[in-house]
């Protein structure tokens, strides 16, 4: 009997110390949320990062700079340690040429917009003429066979799916035409490629985007053709199969030069030898601005360290803010610091990457075991006051993914994500095109998951 | 035991049927979103309606064309029934002159943005001039009295609270501010008033509205600022008190004139006589294209009907889609329905309006009894997958508020709120910043939820 009644007593206390513990919570995360919304510094972070700045492909003088401007951000918010993690980073440059045309066999010619693929070789000097066979996959290079593409141009011409509602659903199902296209290609005998851009809708704004060669076959030059043109390219293939394709692409390599991941560290004050990363990449492609992708990741990763200053919250486990160097074309940046985190046997218990753009968040992805994944979706019911209610994507991110395999939950913010293809990797990423309010949201549910994890753990 | 196996055997065919039923319910959703997703027209409507008619204010040539587009574009579509409900409208117009000045006592002058509230009176010829007095809303008027407001131009400086996550919020707290402020300062002998323009954040847009005057006291002029001449204005006024402000405004109000709500109606082949209506409104303000308020409604709405047509959908209840005229300044329109759809005895069982842009969907409000609130949450987990997950809201629309005692359940669709009032009123209002897919994802969330509604009633 008494040890009936004093479980139940314990069973009571337990259920109003959790109730408190909720409550506690919850008006902690309306504090953290109030102070994003209301002294946010993100937005003009961002607005420094993209007009001041602006485009920083890896090992490029922007890049370098912006190093040095978050470095510096992150000294003075004030952290208990900055610093920056060298790490070798690739050069490729695009150079001056890149034009394109379609040539009729019987009605003129076209120009058409295109950019080189980042990674890709140069045309010869005077540019790549050849005709050229439209395929939707490899599936047809295998159908076609070298007989159908020797000395042609390959058209990878793949729409995005416009009935996925994630549009990022739609990249995951092209993203690999891109990546491994051109090789893919040459394996048959292919000259070049031209690769539809990956995009919603139609428009005439090319999307860069990284590609791997494979050495064992001929480096082909690989360029991305707006999807206007990609549909205009189409229709004239239908009535006139022998028009060629005409273009000239200056792209080059130069050899690996220094540049840095830029840290921020708070430390633990109960449990510092568990660490808990935020952050996006600092480098971006190179026709606009890099604003979306990743400038929103890097401000609001820079906003998460900012509001618990700014609050005085003293995280009970250790938070890295990190800036990842080089994700668009190499990884370097996140190679290095996972080679770094295990050499010095770190504990890594949660990894939060925000690199799916600055629109209203709306859930978080969670890449983990499923205790680790429910130690996060029992928070819920405190997240959705800001519309934050999505838990179901096993979605991480690629600067964090090595640090799965040390035992770190994955998070990746997910933002709503129906504009973020008009923009990526095109000259339409810029300051312009993000809102405030926004941009906020994210940086304050950021916040209030950093503040989560590192409060309670992954448990 | 019969009577045990055979309940047992119902009780199994009902949960088949029942999941059968889902199965089904969520085959033909996805083949309506599909349809929109695909095929979709309302963003070329849209563009027709703002680039090509514009804006739409209640009584103009470009309301007429809005009807006159929308009747035609019915017509095209094909209904059972398409008609005009004539009714009488306001004519509020802007004039030519909108002009202000912040004359301070020793630093010179300064111009700042303002528009005119929709109904004010005009200025005097050549404008107005008097002392400002600083109020953040009518408990101030109080405390000031007429010893303090006297003679003066009240400015209301209540900013958006940004802690709101859902902008509504924010405008539902100061709206009052805008529709009753000229009166409540004229009780106190203000000569005209200034309201802090009703937007998040800060911007040199003004954002004009509908306003009331109470008969009983003087009309003055009152004025919309910019939230960035009101930061300035605030700002001079603490160390400039005694400063005047300078207005003039060329506004008029001419006799009322005929127009019309447009109707297109399916008839339903089971319950005719349960009537589903589903609207947004086709008048505007004057000062951009009206393109998110209400342009995104009214195409939407149109959308509605062309997938049900589109892919064959004979709804068992009858479905009117209506355009309706006069939501900003009067209301005439949707009045006119209510009042005609009374004298008819008809059978409204569910209205949906959709006047909250035209930005991603998030959910539907409900106003209705628990009943028929529930009947519609049930069908929650068909909507999840196109990212509409709130329920939660109460809020159905003022154009069909009026259909609430008939019986009716409101419906009003929520899209997400971040950007709604950086547009809202402002000649920022244009085509240019609509989204394709984020319209398109709202017109199918309509389009599956009134084919539930017609499927099965509120039940």
């Amino acid at each position: 009997m008494l040890k009936k009644s004093t479980s139940i007593l314990f069973f009571a206390a337990l259920v109003c110390s959790s109730a408190f513990a909720q409550r506690e919570d919850s008006i902690k995360l309306k504090q953290i949320a109030n102070e994003v919304m209301l002294h946010g510094k993100c937005y003009s972070w961002l607005d420094y990062l993209s007009n001041r700045i602006g485009g920083r492909i890896s090992g490029s003088p922007q890049a370098a700079a912006a190093v040095e401007y978050t470095h510096q951000l992150m000294d003075s918010i004030g952290a208990d340690s900055v610093y920056l993690q060298p790490c070798m980073v690739p050069r490729w440059r695009r150079g001056d040429k890149e034009t394109a045309k379609i040539l009729t066999t019987n009605a003129g010619e076209y120009s058409v917009a295109i950019c080189a693929l980042g990674g890709s070789v140069a045309t010869p000097e005077g540019g790549l003429t050849a005709e050229v066979v439209e395929v939707k996959g490899f599936d047809d290079l295998k159908k076609l066979g070298v007989a159908g593409i020797k000395g042609k141009i390959v058209f990878y011409n793949h729409p995005f799916d416009e009935t996925f509602v994630n549009t990022f659903n739609a990249y995951g199902a092209t993203f690999m035409l891109r990546f491994l296209g051109a090789s893919q290609a040459a394996k048959y005998g292919a000259v070049g490629t031209i690769l539809r851009s990956l995009g919603n809708g139609v428009d005439n704004y090319p999307h860069t985007g990284t590609m791997q060669y494979n050495d064992s076959v001929a480096k082909v030059p690989c360029c991305a053709i707006s999807t206007m043109g990609a549909e205009q390219l189409s229709k004239l293939l239908k009535t006139d199969p022998k028009l060629r394709f005409h273009f000239e692409m200056g792209c080059y390599t130069m050899s690996d030069v220094k540049s840095y991941n830029v840290i921020a560290e708070l430390k633990g004050t109960e449990h510092p030898e568990e660490i808990i990363t935020v952050g996006g990449h600092l480098d971006s492609w190179d026709l606009a601005q890099g604003s979306n992708d990743d400038g929103t990741g890097v401000v609001q990763s820079l906003e998460v360290l900012r509001t618990f200053k700014a609050l005085g919250i003293k995280p009970k486990r250790t938070v890295r803010i990190i800036m990842f160097m080089n994700e668009e074309n190499g990884g370097r940046g996140a190679k290095k610091y996972a080679e770094e985190a295990k050499a010095k046997g770190e504990k890594h218990i949660a990894a939060m990457e925000t690199d799916a753009g600055g629109e209203t968040p709306l859930g978080f992805g969670l890449d983990g075991t499923d205790a680790q994944r429910a130690a996060v979706t029992k928070w819920k019911a405190l997240f959705l006051p800001y519309g934050v209610y999505d838990f179901t994507s096993t979605e991480g991110g690629a600067d964090i993914d090595k640090l799965k395999d040390m035992g770190a939950l994955l998070l990746g913010l997910e933002p709503d994500s129906q504009r973020y293809f008009d923009l990526h990797h095109t000259a339409q990423d810029t300051f312009d095109k993000i809102n405030k309010r926004e941009l906020e949201l994210g940086a304050a549910a950021m916040s209030m998951m950093i503040y989560m994890l590192s409060q309670y753990g992954v448990q």
